[in-house]
């Protein structure tokens, strides 16, 4: 198998496991569980929950049981992106290609869809920490989605928007709004396994970062219809980004670097890591 | 000790925790961590973990050792009420007498300090769950504040304002979007003893019920300064309230019904239960 055929093996597995959860869906109103079955049926290239079943596989873990904590992973992503679309926050309209959830379903909704994501999250993961380590690895995930992680990212972001802000902020938003969300994955992966947690958690933050580099990269050079959003928004809203701080050839040469870390961190796990590598390849040069 | 020496006990008892898990916080952003307190020491009655407290105490738990349920109990709620009083959901400036979070630290960060502190009770559910009774009831409150409960009150309630929704639709969101939340501790403290599980439940559905039906009277009858928000609200909004399906006097009565049926099931109850017996007076009554 090449790497887009193990990674569409990992897709379909989660994409199979992701309808069933949705199709069970039935809260009322209906408009409710429609506003978060919009949101999480809405493509995606699932990235995280990939990685989760990438790396369970490549330490020897059993991927295909570990249902519930890549269906969290995917909730709690989500959940960010609806409330990071709001225009109290980002203020996007479009997300993979298709208007944002409060542009469809108001913003009230959008609110309480992501709200619902994020408690649906945490009962999944309450659900499925029956031991010690089952636990340990819920706590990861939720710990790096809360204000100490994914929350404590998405408030930099909001704070230094058009400050004349630098490196450090900017690897703290980096690391904070994308990165813990990416290493959690690969750090759960090897707390269930217990295998190579260093390991895995160096890679996840390195790629996470290299995921972001490339993520504001795309909001200069990326074409809209393959990214699905608005792209230039950063620049026009003066944000934080890569671009900013390095310039587009710095910017280049900074994930040159995060590919080189990425790589090197890979290099101390245990298992059949091939597939790993190149999804840093993939996430370096993605063009959506 | 009288009613309300009981009811300052434990309000000090969980005030002291509070201000140690609050000094304990240093989230960076400070604002984010700023826009939590905020929040999370507005004073308040604190019903939920009373009652939590209580229930625990009646029954012959150890209420004192529970911290992290009564946390996560008072985390939830805080977070509700931020995210209720932004301008796309009920749009209310003030809270608790204060200005309620989205117009000192901006919507922005209210939805930020709303996700945060969803996010801390998640975490401090997974922290504490560490046996089945214990993980059973972490789950009560994570469904009873999901989109299977406390969500979807809040998703009827935007839903039905201003139509001509009436008694069965009314009852729908007092179930999920109050009593939920206050039947969860109750029926939690029953799981964590191991006693009169169904009686808590039952108690605790019918107080939320009472609570509600007092708020919305509260909105017509209430002083503005005590109850610490705008009053005549609901009124002006069309919202679908106990007043607008019963009238003031058929509000009353409906009252007097579901204080009878609090009490009844409390006879269902083991344990010395005078001091719940005595709450279901003072929700009734309560002027803020």
């Amino acid at each position: 198998m090449n790497f887009l055929e193990k990674y569409n093996r990992y897709l379909q597995e989660f994409e199979e496991r992701l309808a069933v959860f949705c199709g069970d869906m039935s809260f009322s109103p209906e408009l409710l569980t429609d506003s978060m079955r919009y949101s999480l049926l809405s493509g995606g290239k699932r990235v995280r929950p990939v990685l989760f079943y990438a790396a369970l596989e490549a330490l020897g873990g059993d991927w295909r049981a570990e249902t519930e904590f890549a269906l969290a992973i995917e909730c709690i992503h989500t959940y960010s992106l609806i409330h990071d679309d709001l225009p109290a926050m980002d203020n996007d309209d479009f997300r993979r290609g298709r208007p944002a959830n409060h542009k469809v379903f108001g913003e009230g909704h959008a609110v309480l869809a992501g709200d619902g994501l994020l408690s649906l999250a945490c009962s999944l993961l309450l659900k499925t920490a029956t031991d010690a380590r089952r636990s340990t690895a819920a706590m990861l995930l939720s710990d790096a989605a809360g204000p100490g992680g994914m929350i404590a990212g998405q408030s930099a972001d909001l704070l230094f928007e058009g400050r004349g802000a630098g490196e450090e902020e900017l690897l703290f938003i980096y690391r904070n709004k994308t990165a813990k969300l990416i290493a959690a994955p690969l750090e759960m992966a090897a707390v269930l396994t217990e295998k190579s947690r260093k390991a895995m958690r160096n890679f996840g933050e390195n790629l996470g970062i290299l995921f972001q580099l490339r993520d504001d990269l795309l909001d200069v050079q990326g074409e809209s219809e393959k990214v699905g959003k608005t792209l230039g928004k950063d620049e026009a809203e003066k944000k934080l980004t890569c671009v900013r701080v390095f310039g587009a050839e710095g910017a280049e040469r900074e994930a040159n670097r995060y590919e080189c870390a990425c790589l090197s961190a890979l290099d101390e796990a245990e298992g059949d890591v091939s597939f790993l590598r190149e999804m840093v390849s993939y996430v370096r040069r993605r063009d959506r």
